[in-house]
């Protein structure tokens, strides 16, 4: 951390802070140049917060330069992390898709769903049961009835299943039946939930928040594995712009970004990152060759009568079609 | 709800889409022009979900006229609301400012707060005993000890007090001892905990996510108020935006345009809204020429020694000083 | 265009309204429902701007509905575009890479990227004469002994040139020595400018604006053919938001929804969209993958020492490499 | 400028970069610490581009220190600059109002305006004679006859006027004619056109880009200081956000920030800002409130006619009770 000080700062001011810091245990240095004055602390800075020295008033700015990740970054864990479940992996050179409906609707919608992806590659079933709306007058889901049948789903098909969890209410049932659980954009940074889902020593799909920085999205990982998590996987799903033409932008230039600060594997949602099914294609194919780890893709087998998300889901005719060009995207990138 | 139609929209397919919707009980009119063909659907058109019909390949672009909000909304609630707690009233013609700490972190921290900020005109105490942090390692708050030490500083100044609940875990603490429950703005589409919370019919007071659309914080306030709440205050506390000379941007338009929308009262975080105690003031005072029915102001007694927000509280003797410049302001307005 | 009145409309306002629309030439309908009136206006109502109705207090919101842009829009003219410069084709089927140093700095280092360049398989030369800086005291580019370079790299290599135009002042020599004229991102609002290089008539790369959208950027491609441009290529550049990781945020979805909405060639630049040289190939191959039918590369053959945009800039050894990838991934999707 | 080196960097690197650094004028200090070692550069660094260093596969991250601008900031001109124009001043304690239509329409109507404007208070007039539109089918002001409008309403009514150029082809006549030469939102980084207005040596007015940081609203202004100009009023107009319910989001805080940065004078637009007239007084008393030297208004006699923005312009018998409400909250706050 680097202390700048303003020009004015009087020497008696400067010294307290440096003993205030010494006594901390931190390592300070000076830096002088003919316009500037800088204070670097060496030390584990980690649970400073950088914005109190801008308190004082001879303090022009504070900088930190450590990260603030230890678990999800690479520096003590350079290697790629593995996601495996049930036989089926995601990262360290591994690709997988995941795919299903926005929301359980029924057995026969969930089943006839799960074996035409699986049919046609996918790896995960999607599916869910509890659901998170703008409206509290909108479908919120199946709620633990969705559970049973993706349970169902899963049995016929030997999908392992990917479902969102809303409330630390339910952590047990998930805990049992969920092979992946889910944590929504919405609730990356529900801190009560990530601790709780944490401390599960499940595997976890978390979803970058509307707004939330790579660095926070890192720091929600942080929660899980600080909790117990040992295997997260990181989902790009679009963030929020001025730009009205898509439902959201998805950024892309994230996976690269991701994967080089972190070990965890990075995949892309390119249904909700658009919100148009006729987007979906492009981006997904963007996807795999910007170097994501794996898709999350929305098929409903009736899109126009979905009670969500229709308008971004693809059918399983053009989600077969899909994987045929997926795979060949990934070859000429691997 | 309108849905125009495609110029290359065959009849056939136009006639089918009418039925459907003549069957679900909405008066189906055409509007037709030289080049524009739309269909208009009245009724109740709040449970559909637009974006479902834009998977028909001919149709255009699909227009919500109605408000997804009803409760909340100016419509059907033409006059004020007044949120009234131990006698301090916000909103319909009442001001009031609530102030405090971040977060309590000791008997004679908050006990000293208390009395400055009651004396200084403060209707209500802010205190934060659960806290929000975006790093697992930073200092998480005193839990239920906390709530403790608010007890005694509501009892010895006779301050309501508000404090911000992050988890379903705690409704029944929060329910018996805190005054005005506060759900934080990375808690605002926490969906759970917004029906769990409605639920106890207590007063509410919601903070604007650092994405969220001002439709969206109306929407959250739908569900606490379609869970039970009467009494929910709104909260603008600043948005993310590509300017970082602020921590956040605060949208003061918002004041207006809510309150022209909703009935509920509007107030204002200039701490949180910038970022930095020096920007607390002018901030202030244009919220309240601007129209809000309130203020939080974070105030501490050692800002440089705060466990957290230091750097944006101001301390008792400039919020005494500044609670006597919103009066002279207010005076001017009102 | 659709008008949706407020309950509290009065007959005779709407009458009022009606009539004045009438006259000018629209034609007016009803639209009821139990809970709705709107009047829907048929005929050319691009003329018409939607917000003055929201003057008149028993309006409620405005709906356009026509595209505001005609001759770049795909509605008149459903076919591709290619724009074909000597001999080099973008678009309609045509790939190519346009690659280059920011800005022409030497004789020596125009001609010796331009060579390797043209070597690895680029179709256009780019290079930066006039350049924009956010600071007056940043290097701002040779000027017109820049285009003298171009000029010379061209003969050499046979590569036509792409450079950035920033005033009207140097329109002849941008006419005349120019092969395809770049308006750059923070000139992309610069009307006057756009009606200048129209007038043209010369091939022009319109670069969006870091904070345009989609539509604003095929409203100023539709001034430069408005003025009489018949060649013009658009560029997604990145989009400025709330995240600080890279310098933009690469915006790939544009991709698609500028290639379903208008006929124009569109390609990408990974260089200035990501601000990091490690982030351009994963960002170029995606934008290959995602449809683009092109790309702008920044090569420099000393990038640590480059006058602007260093870090942003590849090697040509990387390039070279870069390039052999572009085509698998090419291959894949085509 | 401080170049933190990563964990890896091999000291021969080290001293190569040390040495290229010091031969370039600089000193350079180490900084190290447990885990850190960083170098600090000091001397005029502002002509060093810190992203070059990050090519260095050895450097992690570079930091400026110093602010980029120098003519518009405190750091040496300490107290405000005070624009003086016909003897009405802005800035240093000194309020002003500028009041007039988005643009003239006619002999009568910029009189009619003029004349109340004036009576109600206003010190400026504005009006547009040059018109950016993002459609080139909108009316795009009346142009030079425009200017001649405008110096008839000054002649009769004393009011210096305020007007928009949009290009340098017009620069002999907005010097000839014009009392403050505005230079728009959409033009903020249109440097050439800076570096021309900054020539002339007159008064300007400097609207903040849509999309433009503080920081590179002081940077245009550098641009016109450093070309010549005194007399530089920048003004907030409202940025560029994801929030739809108003057409931009003023940013108030801007005001308190830029005065601490900077010397000279900030105005608000709270037209432009909010994009609605009932929202121009609720937002014209929050940034007197929040410190502002003047205001923009756009007043139009008949807004409902106005050939553009009429939704945001408040009539003429609305700006006279405005200019009452302004007058109290000054007085409140100095």
């Amino acid at each position: 951390m680097i202390i700048v000080l303003k020009p004015n700062a009087k020497p008696e001011q400067v010294e307290t802070l440096r003993q205030q810091m010494q006594e901390r245990g931190f390592i300070v240095q000076d830096i002088k140049g003919e316009t500037t004055h800088m204070l670097g602390l060496a030390g584990d800075t980690s649970g400073l917060s950088p914005e109190n020295f801008t308190r004082f008033d001879f303090v022009g700015s504070v900088i930190k330069v450590q990260e603030p990740y230890k678990l999800t970054g690479r520096r003590f864990h350079p290697e790629d992390s593995v996601v495996e479940v049930m036989g089926r992996k995601i990262g360290g050179g591994n690709f997988a898709v995941i795919a299903g409906p926005c929301s359980v609707e029924s057995e026969e919608q969930i089943l006839s769903i799960a074996r035409d992806v699986a049919q046609a590659g996918a790896a995960f079933l999607r599916g869910g049961a509890f659901k998170p709306r703008s409206s509290p007058y909108s479908f919120q889901g199946l709620g633990l009835d969705g559970l049973e049948l993706l349970k169902v789903a899963r049995q016929k098909t030997g999908l392992p299943i990917v479902s969102e969890i809303m409330s630390s209410e339910y952590l047990e049932a998930f805990a049992k039946d969920v092979d992946v659980i889910q944590i929504g954009a919405r609730n990356m940074q529900n801190f009560a939930l990530l601790r709780d889902v944490g401390r599960l020593r499940r595997p976890v799909l978390l979803k970058r928040g509307l707004s939330s920085t790579i660095e926070e999205l890192l720091m929600a990982a942080e929660y899980l594995m600080a909790g117990g998590s040992t295997q997260v996987i990181l989902c790009e799903r679009g963030i929020r712009t001025f730009e009205t033409a898509t439902r959201n932008t998805l950024d892309l230039s994230a996976v690269p970004v991701l994967k080089s600060k972190s070990h965890l594997p990075v995949i892309v949602d390119p249904s909700h990152g658009t919100g148009y099914w006729h987007l979906v294609e492009p981006m997904a194919l963007a996807a795999v060759a910007g170097g994501a780890d794996g898709l999350l893709i929305e098929v409903h087998n009736k899109p126009q009568q979905a009670l969500c998300d229709g308008q971004q889901s693809v059918t399983p005719e053009f989600f077969r079609a899909l994987m045929k060009k997926i795979e060949g995207v990934y070859a000429a990138v691997h």
